[in-house]
């Protein structure tokens, strides 16, 4: 009876904790399942997955062509252990999910798929290579796939639903595109084709129908504006006329179109994506509190003992005192038991980051309490803490400014000088305020400063004793150490209102901004991987005094007069995987693209256009849109929030306690300000009521939050507290079309 | 008593014109005033004025340094003319309007200025110029003035002033970005100013704070990439990482907030002035009442007599049937009288296109009846409006494609046989159809068709004749030809159901681009004025082979070795205003501008850099973000009235008197199928109810009506109709922060 009790509590702790993270896998509810789900989902289990993924795309570096050779048999024995890993970590899943979800599940089919072919290749290629025969490594296009495809990148395939879903929207727009530049492209050489006019290099002018519509495709992205209008313009200066027609329509029209489509659709999904985590959520916590619930009088509660076993489970790290402001929160008039609508908030309460202000008198004043207390000290601390401390160091960072740029390229004296005072500013700061506040988790800018001034004290030091002892400067230190000052100077915005607003947004970018880093870097693999095929050693970088033969046209006489040797590219090739991404990001940037694109045409053949083409559209139009539509977004919900301040029921319940502090208060000299006088009124009457139990609660900042989460608690807050929403099945099938339920309650009625 | 009346009733149709037109000028209501009002309105008076003011823009072209130069006493005795036009329009409005109103407004004091300064100026340089001396005309830079504060260019100031309302937050973020790029700037300069590199040009790479603070600010624009990076990256491949973080952090992340400030700002002032003019509206109706109401029982009413006077002296265009269609409107129950809540929704009627489609036999039908209803006619008809008459000639079009990309320069048979095609095609249309409805005001794609056909018959006769006659083939005209010929293939997108929906959005963001259109002459009048002034003169195109000193370094030895001179961009330069329009246009565009930018400070100084940076914030970071903004948002109206079709009380009413026309039905093919048996039936029973007098009402196409009034729709929905408003006054000073309010209704209360 006991187990029972047990293991009822060990799965509605797996219950609460996806809730808590929004995982929604469905796993088997068997004790041994959920004790395998719960290793499943340990912190250590899946740093372990990424790295073996991330060392599975790293290889790339590592093997033919390399940027760092290793032997082939080394390589392979690595990308074997990650295959077998991958194994492992699906077979752990297949024994933790339910057996026709994980077989109808694509993710894991298409993992196994990857898994078997890239052994089989890897075998093919190992044994032609035993008998002397090169081969292709096809299989390498598939590693992204484990990026993907293994259950922790929930996020990235969040990004590529909804790529996929915009398709058919952006396919329209893209096809009335095409139609319009091959519109414009067939004018140009009705137009232009029978001037016999020459380009600025000597080439023929317009005369042939595709290299028209190249020509043209470029001008969309701006890269060869104005050269590619020079001719006809020189000839006649209304011709100006019909390049202007054509930006227009194509480059300001078409392009801010795709942005639109994209960024409706984006918009559209992502509200139905954060619904459906909404409503997952409640059901589970509802599932959770099934399973542990007892009869008191009228209606099901869980007692308070549970309660706390079950927080316990779920959230180990949490301090007594947190865990009995839950309590408090969720038993609000202490009855000893927590109901329905209190214990389904569970999965939000934990998500709440409440940090546990210990006030706590400052070591000094224990251990010399007459020195702290002293009029001297008390007085140096009244400085530290006033707005002219900032100010001055504001200003010396300002004339530190002034010093390094017109600094010589070692380390003068006054570097030395300006050092110290931050090291001054730092131990005064710790003086002042509690050093175990002072670098509390959620203090960013404390620790950057700490952190940066410290390096560089170190670098700048390890420079100098080089330096003095072997009269050597070590270029790599030294542009650290410039670089360190530099960043330095970045806390000044910090110190100014209006630029905190800006830079929350940006920092609260930061998280999803790795979704986009996830899916560029798979973009990129792929297309670096087929790149380096295509094109590896048709383009070598000789330095500049070499004399190997065609060591300016980049070793390929094919190049010669042409705009990317002229241009000094030669560096920018697809000989092996860094150099390949430098290429794909200057892609990216979109400019100078089609000198890229003619050069590597020219050293393979025409063809080889379309593989630029392809990237710019895969690249440009679709990711980058959907980038820019994500910063949009969240910029808007940052702005929103700014100005409506949407407070949960949780907070304000904080508040009520009696046990919280406003954010507003949050400037931290004021904060610690507030501490300080409750230390006195401690001091004083030795405390009985919350706070004079040493402790305050205060939610962390609100930069500190994403943009997911923001969406969430915005829908979240008009779903009303009873509604226990639509069932699992329903919610996996919610379409976006319904995305804004006007009542959503009369909906789950439905 | 009877002149009394009769002047309410003018006043009455001021108020209501005022209100269908959105007008919000504050007039007096003596009855003079109000028909110096009426007159002011006249559409003839607000041609006269725009003719007047873009012929005073485009004296630029005719005024030293001129495009085709006019004598000085032509053009200044054009400018006085212009001058004396616009201060009788304002005097005209000075009588209108209020006195105190009138003298408190910036815009006409600002005219007054200008006009008073430009005098002065033109005098001032006339005298000069008797005695030879050569002085700036400093007054040019205000003639876009004009442009932007007569009370017509409502929309243009409307963007203006949301630029203006943008300008705080946008200015913080530009500090910010303005930080980040000097910052990084100063790490270059620690990073590679020591390194004794060299660019692509030989010229020493990152030594000068200032220059590099300029190449790093091209790269945002990315105009310089990846040259900018090339020296560093081929002395090691890891200074490519701090290029890659300058484009994340400043092209990338920046450039994406200036557009979400720019579209929030939009967005949020674009609400709160849609509501403006929403209230301003419905405040108007109300006067326009109040003027006109009978007591009626325990209502005031208008009565039918007055309000058919007054329907017909503010739209004396409509139709005896029109007007009766909008009276059984708005009196529901033909109880002889017109109540308040009906009167309000007068001007949305009034601005509500009802097409009134005469059902009419065709021509044909009468003059030869037995001709036109017999077998093989009927047949005839059938077929061209069966759906494969349509796809025939999309086909015919698709391999006329083909054969004009195939075409050699001159006119071949085959595109003779394709216009007769055409011709037939167009004729057995009119057969078929009605021809006053085929070719009615709505027909868009009717009117395009024949007017491309029949221009191109025109120009390719003419051709034929010139060269048979006088062996001489017209470059102009051809052109025309081959362009026309083109053009005729944008038939066929419209023909596919998906493309239509996206057309529709183009087609509707048309008018509003005109304000952008108008907002970007007025920046580029102002930067070509300043730009011909600060570098006339020093840039000179020289033909091919010419042999004039420096013809190759564009006539300035400044420029020997510029990439100015080698990409042979001479032709572009600020000696006249069309050619300083075509610069502006190709920095609007951003590639290459810093090669304009260094060449133009190399003929003069670099501080003439600024000019080039100012255009691009002002352009490119503004204005065209603003478009877009335009664009995203436009398309987001389109799209979700596509999906919830918001139809006014209005439509509905007409549909339920059973006298409308589904838009769904306007497959024109469709309706004239209905008509035809609307006819069937006349011929029949001889017509009792509303269809059978020959009538039916069509709203007119969705796709015709603007974003500005799906917008204003959308949020009149939410008012109650029985909500009056607040008063003029709080209406001016609505702030955007109370722009979406919970409800309307609480709000006016207030």
């Amino acid at each position: 009876m006991a187990e029972a009790a047990a293991q009822d509590l060990l799965l509605a702790a797996a219950f609460v904790s996806d809730a808590q993270y929004n995982r929604n896998i469905p796993f088997r509810t068997s004790p041994e399942a959920v004790r395998l789900y719960h290793l499943y989902n340990h912190w250590m289990m899946r740093t372990a997955t990424y790295f073996f993924i991330f060392l599975n795309l790293s290889l790339a570096l590592f093997e033919e062509p390399a940027v760092y050779p290793l032997p082939f048999l080394a390589t392979s024995v690595l990308e074997v252990l990650c295959l077998l890993v991958f194994l492992g970590r699906l077979t752990h899943f297949a024994h933790v999910t339910l057996h026709n979800v994980f077989w109808k599940d694509a993710k894991n089919i298409c993992i196994m798929g990857a898994i078997l072919l890239s052994l089989t290749d890897l075998g093919i290629y190992g044994v032609l290579r035993l008998y002397g025969v090169r081969s292709i490594r096809w299989s390498r296009f598939m590693r992204p796939i484990f990026l993907i495809n293994f259950a922790e990148s929930r996020q990235i395939r969040r990004a590529l639903r909804s790529i996929r879903n915009t398709l058919p929207e952006i396919t329209y727009v893209f096809l009335l595109f095409m139609f319009s530049l091959l519109m414009f492209s067939l004018m140009a050489l009705k137009l232009f084709g029978e001037r016999n006019l020459q380009t600025a290099e000597g080439l023929p002018y317009f005369r042939n129908y595709l290299e028209i519509v190249f020509d043209l495709y470029v001008l969309v992205t701006t890269a060869n504006s104005p050269d590619v209008m020079m001719p006809a313009f020189d000839f006649s200066s209304w011709y100006a006329l019909f390049f202007i027609a054509f930006v227009i329509v194509n480059t300001y029209i078409f392009m801010s179109l795709f942005l639109a489509v994209v960024y409706n659709n984006y918009k559209k999904h992502l509200k139905n994506e954060i619904r459906k985590l909404a409503y997952m959520k409640r059901r589970k916590m509802i599932e959770a509190f099934n399973l542990l619930k007892e009869e008191e009088g009228e209606q099901f509660v869980v007692r308070e003992a549970r309660w706390k076993q079950l927080v316990k489970l779920v959230a180990p790290d949490t301090s007594n005192s947190h865990r009995e402001l839950l309590l408090r929160i969720s038993d609000d008039e202490q009855k000893g038991f927590v109901d329905k609508k209190s214990f389904v908030q569970l999965a939000d309460l934990l998500n709440i980051q409440v940090v546990t202000l210990k006030i706590r008198r400052h070591p000094l004043a224990r251990w010399a309490p007459a020195l702290y207390g002293s009029a001297p000290s008390r007085l140096l601390r009244g400085l530290v803490r006033h707005r002219a401390f900032v100010w001055t160091f504001d200003a010396i960072i300002l004339i530190n400014a002034v010093f390094i740029a017109l600094d010589e390229d070692s380390i003068s004296y006054a570097e030395w000088v300006f050092l110290a005072l931050y090291v001054i500013e730092i131990l005064l700061k710790v003086y002042t305020y509690e050093p175990r506040e002072f670098f509390g988790k959620t203090q960013f800018w404390n620790w950057f400063d700490t952190l940066i001034i410290f390096a560089a004290l170190t670098a700048t030091i390890l420079n100098a004793t080089l330096q003095s002892t072997m009269r050597y400067n070590s270029q790599q230190i030294l542009d650290i150490v410039f670089i360190l000052r530099v960043l330095r100077l970045i806390r000044i915005v910090d110190s100014i209102q209006r630029f905190q607003v800006i830079m929350n947004t940006l920092i609260n970018i930061v998280p999803t901004m790795l979704t986009f880093g996830g899916l560029t870097l798979v973009v990129y693999c792929v297309f670096a991987i087929i790149g380096m095929e295509l094109f590896h050693g048709k383009i070598q970088y000789f330095p500049a005094n070499s004399n190997a033969p065609h060591a300016l046209e980049c070793g390929n006489p094919a190049l010669k007069d042409s705009l990317f040797a002229r241009g000094k590219y030669c560096k920018n090739n697809f000989n092996n995987f860094a150099s390949s991404f430098i290429v794909l990001m200057e892609l990216t940037v979109v400019n100078q693209w089609h000198v890229f694109a003619s050069a590597f045409a020219n050293v393979t053949g025409q063809p080889a256009k379309l593989y630029f083409i392809a990237f710019h559209i895969v690249m440009v139009i679709i990711i980058v849109n959907i980038f820019v539509s994500f910063i949009l977004e969240a910029f808007f919900v940052e702005y929103s929030l700014e100005k409506s301040e949407v407070e949960t029921a949780i907070e304000q319940k904080i508040q009520e306690l009696g046990m919280g502090v406003q954010e507003d208060e949050l400037q931290h000299e004021q904060l610690l300000d507030n501490m300080e006088s409750a230390e006195h009124e401690l001091e004083g009457d030795g405390g009985a009521k919350a706070q004079s139990k040493g402790l305050v609660f205060k939610i962390a900042s609100k930069r500190y939050r994403t943009v997911d989460a923001l969406l969430q608690r915005m829908f979240e807050a008009e779903i009303p507290l009873e509604d226990e929403g639509p069932s699992f099945e329903e919610i996996l099938n919610l379409s976006p079309s319904s995305a804004v339920p006007r009542s959503p309650s009369s909906e789950s009625a439905a």
